[in-house]
């Protein structure tokens, strides 16, 4: 198949409908398919593609933000205004869309501030690394429909993606998803689906594709380079005052989230801190390189890093400890967070002082150390929502009183199946064995939006509350009619038994009344629910949102770092040593899957604060292998990483639950970087921090 | 794997629970499984089978119901007392279960007849034969949780017996149903699902198992024998009194379905005809042979074979036309069914117009033939119901506006699919290729009891509308808010669009309202329902009924058939030419898929009545094989086989249809045999008509 295979008006895309399933008439980054091959084998499929001669007409290429947007750039989406966008994107040449917000009144902001501070940042572009590598297998019935089993963090929009852009009917495409080897983001939009679906039409038999790693590093999706404007106005007393961002954005050839992951950055550009006047605008520009898209943090990694350090280069100006600095400027229970929502739950205060005190901080933040090495504390701290969108949730009780719970949640290897079943046995008192967990599958399972934005334990934790709410109301309805009584004297007993209150030995179980309901009611016991944030739009007198693709929520998971660093001066190679998490999740329904997402949030921080960086040769991406391109192994993780869990109920969370998969990430590089600039008196403002650019900063510092 | 590893606990069935999933301790027939054995390859596991050393030691063998139930039989299950059961089933010794219903007073009923006539009558078993023989795939995961994809007619029953048999909790076990190379009854309970399950427990890795036709042949299920004593009591007039029947039948070495085809089988007795005094008794015997089953008509074919032939024998010794006979004593509309529900609609009495004009019927049913042949015409006619216990749908309108309907309904070959289709774009007005169809999913399917009693067009076909009901009435919520008027001033236009009457350009298409649902309700339009008959105990002053294992349902279809038999007097070949079935289908969803249903039932009701049989050598079956036990094939089907479509709309039904999947074979061999004996002038009264039987009865016709 090529793009010819592919009609020009069947393009997709989260927020810009700018993608073709497969190149069709340009080819816009190196890496991007232009031609697919199925056969019986893969050695036959790889000569045949072997035998395909491609013709290409050289354009000129545009590889930063900066060489986009300049004037008469070639443009890489000639029809970029025609295209469907789901939000005012504000598309012009090569700007792909840009955001801006604006609370309070800037200008008086600099005017009361006793300080101003102001720098620029940059990060790199991170691959997610899955340890599965992105892959596929559509088989089409002769009806002609089509089943479709993908590694993928949401079936409902592998389908939405796959139908929209080979212009298929919803209807005639099921989408399945087995165990996932992990996502990170990368798995939430399309990758191969949409080839191996038109593939297996084509050849009418089963198609199977799994990308090689060489291939899932160059043409799936990475973590947006940012380059980051950042000034912040105090008072003499640490007091912040004003806060200006400008961000810009790479997103390479295709929209992809990249608009979700400009809007939800700024969104975060004040931190979890109470600042009255900001403006904060970005950009988002298309370049000659792989799309750039959702990974873990969302943008914030990048934006913490940058407000983060400045924090600190503040508390160092005013002779503040950086903790007290933070502490003196956070949110509080029932502040409106930027421009939009309440905050009900707040532990982050409690998450400083669980971290300073483990880890024996002091505003000296330097540490003793070796002759050639130097070591110092860093500190930072960050904040993430607890979900987006819509999930469901079904639950239903056998004829044998056990119980099969269905949400269409993706477990990418997170956990959340055994969160989800937990929160399902409690709310029913049954032991979690007799909870059976269904996959996710478009012909059965309740909508959801997917395993993204750190979504599944809170908002289908709530849909399974409600759905098991539902059962409990069926169960007893049933239970009072074979015990004779009013719905309201019966209760749940633990072990699967709707019981008269009181009166111990009148229960009837769950199976019994499951096999009363087949005959009365034509089936199991059945519970359905949708749980719907209640999204708030931007209050406009409180604030000015241009270009923000999503509403906003108000449910906040927090956490603060501490980190001991060790820098050898004779490398600038950069090592922690100890590091110290709190995060606050509202309620850890399993603590120990907490602690691990706090661990993994960690160690991916660690290796975008110090050694990941995917680096372009020109157009062609160098280090697409594992040789090349290296991830933090247990030899680099901290010999002390403890994660502290703080619960902070929210009070619209299941038992209280926020969220917990992205929050451990944030802060990481921000931390690591405060630490090093704190032992080396450097002021390090690039990711990552290899030996090479510390050794190069030590040097200029010995030199000044 | 043996018997050993499954507990003695662990037994399945239907109504008894008396069946291990593989023999333990005991083997009741040749055929039963001892052992099995997975393996890399088939190769491996035949030679794995090979050596395994089984020790038997011979038991008496009982192989016929008399031999079962003799003085001191060899009892096939000592424990059988202490099985479960779903009903009293007056298990004694080999006695399985007896049914008994009374009507009227029977005594009375004989005093009130001018003439009695009373005969016995013997049917043989058959295969169900479907091209597809019996197989299943299991998968199980690392959490233990197994899929299993089965050739089966109700993926609920799949999961209920194999759940039952090896003692697994139903949440761990998701079974599928691909596409089924047909099923005739034998693919309803199970087969080799628990083998396949158990092994893939034990090898913790998927197991496939496909039989063999021989495998199929003798392991599987089939048609019972019947033993059949019918006593009828008539008037000079032709007007029936009184009706008597007695019943043995061979169950096999399990019960399975059998106490459902006696019960079943004895309802039916009377057939479609007003017999005010009524005595019917069955008794279901243990063999050691292979289970007998369902099989489409459910022991009706047997039972009409000697209530339909008695009755034109009645009709020759009063010198009455046999359709006149039958017509003189039809039920009518608002007339009770035997013991139980009142019929609301009856289109037999046009049927036997139709198959009357159509054959050119006279009273003399002898037709002219050649000089070695003789010919005539023969009538029968026949009922069944539409449908038990319960069914449900979902309707799913997608973001696109495409739908998917979820029925948890197998597709056996029978079309459900298309028709459930079409009910469900019927009720939405939207063109059939708009909706897609789910295949059934324990996970993710409504429940569904399964294909089988002639119930998916009639039962799943009111859930398709009820659910689509709750979908129209939800599009019409959100399309009040869209258009802002009331619910009540809209309406369903064609093609996926709700308007506002009258005002043609004021509409929302299905997919807006489904992009709005997903933001303001949390996903897809969702419609639901179940579908529950109306079931009626026996009015006890009406009749008694004693051992009946299911609720009278009264919803009938009806068939009126004639047939144009030649018998060729030298060899006794009995080959039909032409036949007219005109089945009263209340309403015909889809005419052509109707027509061949009525077809196929015709077809394999001629290979019952004329050649198909399975024969057993002692305890061993002798012709498990397509060389030995042939079907008709084009060769034997008649030249003119028209099938006439006759609408008596139920008001219960979808649309009115009632059913049509087993309707039209339960008259075929009466019919056949009616014709033959018209032909020839023998009484034949013994299944099947073969060549050797029919020229065995020529003879002693000569001899007389």
């Amino acid at each position: 198949m090529t793009g010819d295979d592919v009609s020009d008006a069947n393009r997709m895309g989260a927020f810009i409908k700018d993608e073709h399933a497969i190149a069709k008439g340009k080819v816009r980054y190196i890496g991007e398919p232009v031609a697919a091959v199925a056969a019986d084998t893969e050695a036959i499929a790889r000569k045949a593609t072997q035998l395909i001669d491609v013709q290409y007409e050289a354009l000129p290429a545009v590889l930063t933000p900066e060489e986009a947007l300049a004037p008469r750039a070639s443009v890489i989406h000639e029809d970029a205004a025609s295209y469907f966008k789901v939000f005012d994107t504000g598309t012009v040449g090569n700007l792909c869309s840009r955001t801006e917000f604006r609370e309070g009144n800037i200008e008086q902001g600099w005017r009361d501030s006793d300080r101003i501070f102001e720098a620029s940042y940059e990060t790199q572009p991170q691959a997610h690394l899955s340890i599965e590598p992105c892959g596929a297998l559509a088989d089409i019935d002769p009806s002609g429909r089509i089943t479709l089993w993908s590694a993928n963090q949401s079936v409902f929009r592998v389908q939405a993606n796959v139908c929209e852009s080979l212009g298929l009917p919803m209807s005639r495409l099921r989408c399945l998803t087995p165990r996932v080897g992990a996502g990170f983001g990368n798995k939430m939009e399309p990758h191969v689906q949409p080839i191996v679906v038109l593939l297996a039409m084509k050849a009418k038999r089963p198609v199977k594709l799994i990308l090689s790693r060489e291939q899932d590093f160059e043409m799936v999706r990475a973590r947006h380079p940012f380059k980051i404007k950042v000034k912040t106005g105090v008072k003499n007393d640490g007091t912040l005052v004003a806060r200006e961002v400008d961000v810009l954005l790479d997103g390479g050839s295709f929209a992809d989230d990249s608009p979700g992951v400009l809007g939800y950055s700024l969104l975060m550009s004040c931190g979890p801190y109470r600042i009255p006047h900001a403006r904060c605008h970005g950009r988002l520009v298309y370049t000659n390189k792989m799309r750039f898209g959702a990974f873990r943090g969302f943008g914030v990694p990048q934006m913490t890093f940058a407000t983060e350090t400045q924090l600190d280069e503040i508390a160092h100006a005013l002779d503040m400890d950086p903790i007290e600095l933070r502490r003196k400027n956070l949110k509080q229970d029932g502040d409106v967070w930027f421009g939009g929502q309440t905050i009900h739950s707040n532990g982050l205060s409690e998450c400083l002082d669980k971290v300073q005190s483990a880890s024996g901080w002091t505003k000296a933040q330097k540490r003793e150390a070796t002759p050639h090495t130097s070591r110092a504390l860093g500190v930072a701290c960050a904040a993430h929502i607890s979900g987006l969108l819509s999930t469901g949730a079904i639950v239903r009780v056998l004829e044998d009183g056990t119980i099969v719970l269905n949400t269409g949640a993706v477990d990418i290897g997170q956990g959340s199946n055994t969160v989800l079943t937990q929160i399902c046995a409690d709310a029913l008192r049954v032991p979690v064995d007799r909870i059976g967990i269904a996959s996710p599958d478009t012909d059965g399972s309740p909508y959801n939006w997917g395993t993204t934005a750190s979504r599944v334990t809170f908002m289908t934790g709530k849909s399974v509350m409600g759905a098991a709410g539902e059962v409990e109301t069926k169960l007893k309805e049933h239970a009072s009619e074979m015990l004779e009584c009013s719905v309201d004297d019966l209760e749940l007993l633990p072990g699967g038994l709707v019981g008269l209150k009181g009166v111990p030995d009148r229960a009837v179980s769950f199976a019994a009344i499951s096999a009363r309901a087949h005959w009365a009611a034509g089936g199991p016991i059945v519970g359905t629910h949708s749980w719907v944030f209640d999204q708030k739009t931007v209050d406009p007198k409180r604030a000015i949102v241009i270009g923000l693709p999503f509403p906003q929520i108000g449910i906040f998971s927090f956490n603060a770092l501490v980190v001991d660093v060790e820098v050898d001066e004779t490398t600038g190679k950069c090592s922690v040593n100890r590091a110290w998490s709190a995060c606050d999740v509202g309620r850890a329904i399993n603590p120990r899957m907490v602690e691990g997402q706090i661990e993994g949030g960690f160690v991916q921080g660690l290796g975008f604060a110090l050694v990941e960086e995917m680096i372009w040769d020109g157009a062609r991406l160098a280090n697409p292998t594992l040789m090349d391109y290296k991830i933090p192994t247990f030899q680099e993780a901290p010999k002390l990483l403890q994660p502290i869990i703080v619960e902070s109920p929210d009070p619209a969370g299941p038992f209280g639950a926020k969220s917990v998969g992205e929050i451990g990430i944030n802060s990481v590089a921000a931390a690591i970087t405060n630490a090093v600039n704190a032992a080396t008196g450097v002021q390090l403002r690039k990711l990552p921090l290899t030996s090479e650019r510390v050794l190069g900063a030590l040097m200029e510092r010995g030199e000044r």
